[in-house]
């Protein structure tokens, strides 16, 4: 199927620009999400930027189902691309989450666990455009899912550590909620970027 | 595959007739909510009958279970049959577990917030309801996809809405904590919804 | 498929003993998991043994997927033995994140209801665990997965059961924050055990 579609069907490849334009979209967030918090609150009004590219990331969904409809023959199995564009946007909608509930909640002053665990999604993302490209030729990706594997275990460290401070420190129960809340969202975005990577293994696996 | 057994195996249809039961089984409890939280707390006793409709429900996958292990052809591939009952389980399991925790957590007069959610998830479960029959000619769905999208945005904002007006309130912690568990609920059981959306369109892709 | 690599290459069996590993490994952390609890906080050192267990879960996934890209005739289908080998992966993650924040969140005493979930995960996994090597033969599991239901069923109860009590006793909020997580881990260390006896069924219906 796949052989075929690089001979005659050109235009099936479009799927993978597409994959590739959701993940430079991701980085793009991720990394606005980073400077946003690296720098807070004097740039949260980045929060606006990060919901263009969450609308971004919609558009690049919708676009792909749009061409899955019309496509007969595709490069990699129809519902591989389904499930890999509905990861891949998940990244997006975690990440535009924590931004918009930095503000939502009001937070004055991040956390510095916050600010790593963004830059820890920042990395991740990172991974996943590189890796994407190599999807093309269905080439070994091993060393990306090995360091996104160990970007999550960081980022999983983190939240615990952050989670135990938040009670440790005998904060105001209402300052729990929010923080839990904003750790666990930034937390769904890192676990959302290995479940691209996973979906990405899966699909190289099956049609190396 | 399709077409073979739409010869030769009518009673494979059947499977079509299950989803529709099901999806009927999720308008019915979504109804049931609807009413309970826009008249809450006259109607608490609705809880009831939607927990009934959870066991339905649960009757409803086993079947469809029973029904793969029994069949030799099915009109769509048995994945897709098993996620399907899956994801259409789900809507009714949240909806339910809403319900549930209004009595658990001793609430006593509804946010605004919540009856509108309860609206939604009625909205988007009459989507799928309508959408479903589409399935037995494999029939594009956009339509509904695109609303039921909607709807799960609206959802979405009225949540997050929801969550600030909490905060900014300055309730007290223990009804910050009850209520964001219901919002969370209801936004599961709506993002349920439109999970049942995406296999539709899914399987509609695959075997269009 | 199936048959041909029974007969021919025998090798690729092993994927059905790694399976067979990873379930006693899960039985496992389950055990210590209720024997801790169980005792707490007397053995409260069971931490480290479970966390050792997570490690050796991630030793056997790794070794799945690295089989996996080595070989080219699998029993089942590649996608169902990647989805298999992180459903229970999951299970032992989670039952490890409850060990380990009974201790971030400085927990003195149990709760009852924990050492009944932690009671009902250990059972739920001897279920897996059992079940497992019918794999081998796709023989029926229905008998397994009622039982993993009903199961899963005791633990909502439990769950819910625990929060409404957690909310009555009018405790301090921090300590129902405490609490309301560790009682969500549990739940979704239990919900990993069906999704496992889902995936295990979805395999031998399509392969049967």
């Amino acid at each position: 199927m796949a052989r075929l579609s690089q001979v005659f069907v050109p235009k099936d490849r479009e799927f993978f620009d597409l994959f590739e334009e959701a993940a430079s979209n991701i980085v793009r967030a991720a990394d606005m999400l980073d400077q946003m918090l690296g720098t807070y609150p004097e740039r949260r009004e980045l929060a606006r930027d990060i919901l263009i590219c969450e609308q971004e990331g919609d558009r690049i969904t919708h676009d792909i189902i749009k061409r899955l409809n019309q496509t007969f023959v595709t490069p990699i199995d129809r519902e591989d691309i389904l499930a890999m564009a509905s990861a891949l946007d998940d990244v997006v909608d975690f990440t535009e989450e924590v931004a918009d509930f930095m503000g939502l909640y009001r937070i004055e002053a991040p956390m510095e666990q916050a600010q790593r665990l963004a830059h820890i999604l920042l990395q991740s993302s990172r991974q996943i455009a590189e890796a994407m490209p190599r999807l093309r030729v269905f080439k070994d990706i091993s060393h990306y899912t090995v360091e996104i594997n160990r970007l999550e275990n960081d980022g999983d460290r983190v939240v615990r550590e952050a989670l135990a401070a938040l009670f440790d420190n005998g904060i105001d129960p209402m300052v729990v909620i929010r923080w839990k809340d904003i750790y666990e969202r930034l937390e769904a975005a890192i676990d959302a970027t290995e479940h691209v990577a996973n979906i990405l293994e899966g699909i190289v696996i099956k049609n190396a």
